[in-house]
């Protein structure tokens, strides 16, 4: 018996327990026809840096309760059905994985501040936030291959802003950046760095961007990054580019519906906590710092993190990882084999190749982009799954459809 | 057996599925403890307006898949791993709830746009975006009754805004209101409106804000009502006041883990679709307009309301929504009975009383604001419940702790 089919029978979730309502039965032909559909969509989704291999089943006994993360996570809340202890163990992991020391990871000198988001746009939401509130006057700063979410969120915020031209392989152009900072020296930068972009995988150099604002002595300046996809990469990889807090940035925020997995979209948004502290303001309604974007907020995410992270150590991350990449670089392999001129940044599980054939584009789920395309081995993805779409795309252009 | 109690074999889950990753004994054992403490404060969580009457496991098994509502819910997507069409089902009901005529649900002549938000403060966030947009100079006005998280999107916002008075009761104080937009009626108003406040249930009048727009002859002007709890009770009440599309609002919140219950945090955003369509954006990447604030968007939530909503019709909301309301009355009632000054708005759930002594605040959990708090009778809230505390609450006067 499966029970998480869709022929499972009400009565497998229900004995001791309330039964659930049943529904109508157009309501439950409905949803079985949906979960079907999804099922056999689920192997065809390539394009996407999501990954489909977790299993989460032994917390689903949490979703009975109405529990909330409201407010700060180290604050404590007067809703105390949260989930803020193992939130809390989640950010730690995290700030490990991002360049904090193991001293500046608990107690009173813990260095960063943080919460699990609802996904990357709150987590870049948040960062951007905080720059603004440090630097109200600033300019923020980002590359043309910039999630499109970035362009709404500075636009919500109504925060000036610049886009600074990328080059060829997706990675921002510094020559442009270090033209727009050196007539504005006068405003503080607010630099918004991919690690990698959401369409090639390329990673914005924290190294050379700080070596900018050096040279034209921009004391005052602060980086977000952007980490969506790789911030659960470049941890585990030997001779990863600066990226992170230990290399000076500021704020970052990390995707965990993407590497790790998750039905539910979630993420990461870390910050160094000296520049929190000065953000946050006191409100008895919640008896918390109310710092996160969102008020009421989710408090399974956190355990599915935890989750994950607590069946997965740091040798399995990375033995993961390495598959991926090894994955990855097989995709690169076949596509050029059959004549597709497939590419990749190191260390990225973004294989970019041109835009395929409709026929591909309906049966594959995949991520256009003008006339690029990527898919991304996200663990999920083997090199089965590689070999079947290499097949499919070489029989497409060689019937011409 | 009971499938989701702490004890239950992990080898229940899994059988001709991949067998979950099993969990080191420690942290095993703090999950455990962590269930079970939540599963101890469930009964005595009466302080927050958020419902713990559902059963969602019929809808468990989708949680074995990467799904994602990215994008907008009425355009398609390239990510085909959605629930866009539930989602639509939603909103479509909710449009229904909130005062659109049967001839503007649905077709080429829907009159509303909206998604499935993460929870209150995005509804409210949206809202508050498609005014700016629509009014970038406006000024948004908002009583000091509203809730704490609507003066930290304005700051993310960076929207000019005024707090107008509340009266006694909770509700805005409407010869303070127009005195404010007399003497600015070069300028657009964006009136933020309760219905009701998160700490008594006082609803703002739509009716006499109009009045006063009207006398000042603001012809320009928009209304967002943040309707998180009563959004779910007034549809269902005979005699409600003046709130809704039909009353002339142009955009609202309705938070979904509060009268509907929901283990997740999410809601409804809703708005008139000819103020969206001018800010609508056109975005190649996922194949949609992208007009939600969140990119990568929860596909489980709009599953858990679209089941809320299809075991329980029009009829069952109704009664549900009497039964609360009369345990309410029953609440006062027996408050009083003892010598506490409690009240309530007519139409709310929320019942007002001051401030209890310290060794309630410890064991039941209650939203505490200055020297008032509040009870709300959510639907698992019963008589035995409101018996039990009224019980604690006589002891600890007269005991003086």
């Amino acid at each position: 018996m499966n029970l998480f089919s869709p022929s499972t029978p009400l009565e497998a979730f229900a004995d001791d327990g309330p039964t659930a309502a049943v529904l109508p039965p157009a309501a439950q032909e409905q949803l079985d026809e949906l979960f079907q559909g999804l099922i056999e969509q689920s192997p065809l989704s390539i394009g996407y840096p999501c990954s489909q291999e977790f299993d989460y089943r032994p917390l689903y006994r949490f979703l009975g309760l109405a529990v909330n993360n409201v407010g700060d996570p180290f604050s404590g809340s007067n809703y105390r059905m949260n989930t803020h202890a193992i939130e809390r163990e989640v950010l730690a992991d995290f700030a490990r994985f991002t360049g904090f020391r193991e001293d500046e990871i608990s107690g009173a000198s813990r260095a960063y501040w943080g919460y699990v988001t609802n996904g990357g746009t709150e987590g870049n939401m948040y960062g951007l936030y905080l720059a603004r509130e440090l630097f109200p006057e600033g300019i923020v700063y980002f590359s043309e291959d910039t999630h499109y979410s970035v362009a709404k969120i500075l636009r919500l915020q109504h925060s000036r802003n610049i886009m600074i031209r990328s080059q060829p392989n997706g990675e921002m152009d510094y020559d442009d950046l270090e033209e727009s900072l050196r007539i504005r020296r006068d405003t503080p930068p607010i630099l918004f760095v991919n690690a990698g972009t959401t369409m090639t995988g390329a990673i914005d150099r924290v190294d050379r961007i700080l070596e900018i604002t050096g040279r034209l002595c921009l004391p005052h300046h602060y980086l977000h990054v952007d980490a969506a996809l790789s911030g659960m990469i470049l941890p585990f990889v030997d001779d990863a580019p600066p990226w992170n807090f230990a290399d000076g940035i500021d704020s970052l925020s990390i995707s965990g519906h993407k590497m790790l997995g998750s039905p539910l979209p979630c993420g990461v948004a870390l910050a160094r906590k000296s520049h929190v502290d000065r953000v946050a303001r006191s409100v008895e309604y919640i008896g918390a710092l109310d710092t996160t974007i969102s008020g009421s907020r989710n408090a399974i995410t956190p355990l599915l993190l935890w989750y994950a992270l607590r069946t997965h150590d740091g040798a399995a991350l990375r033995a993961r990882v390495a598959r991926c990449l090894d994955c990855a670089q097989y995709a690169v392999d076949s596509l050029r084999e059959i004549g597709i001129d497939a590419w990749r940044h190191q260390h990225s599980i973004t294989v970019v190749f041109p835009r395929p054939p409709q026929a591909i584009m309906e049966k594959w789920i995949l991520a256009p982009y003008e006339d690029i395309c990527h898919l991304i081995t996200v663990p999920n993805v083997d090199r089965a799954t590689i070999d079947a779409f290499v097949s499919d795309l070489k029989i497409a252009i060689s019937s011409g459809s």
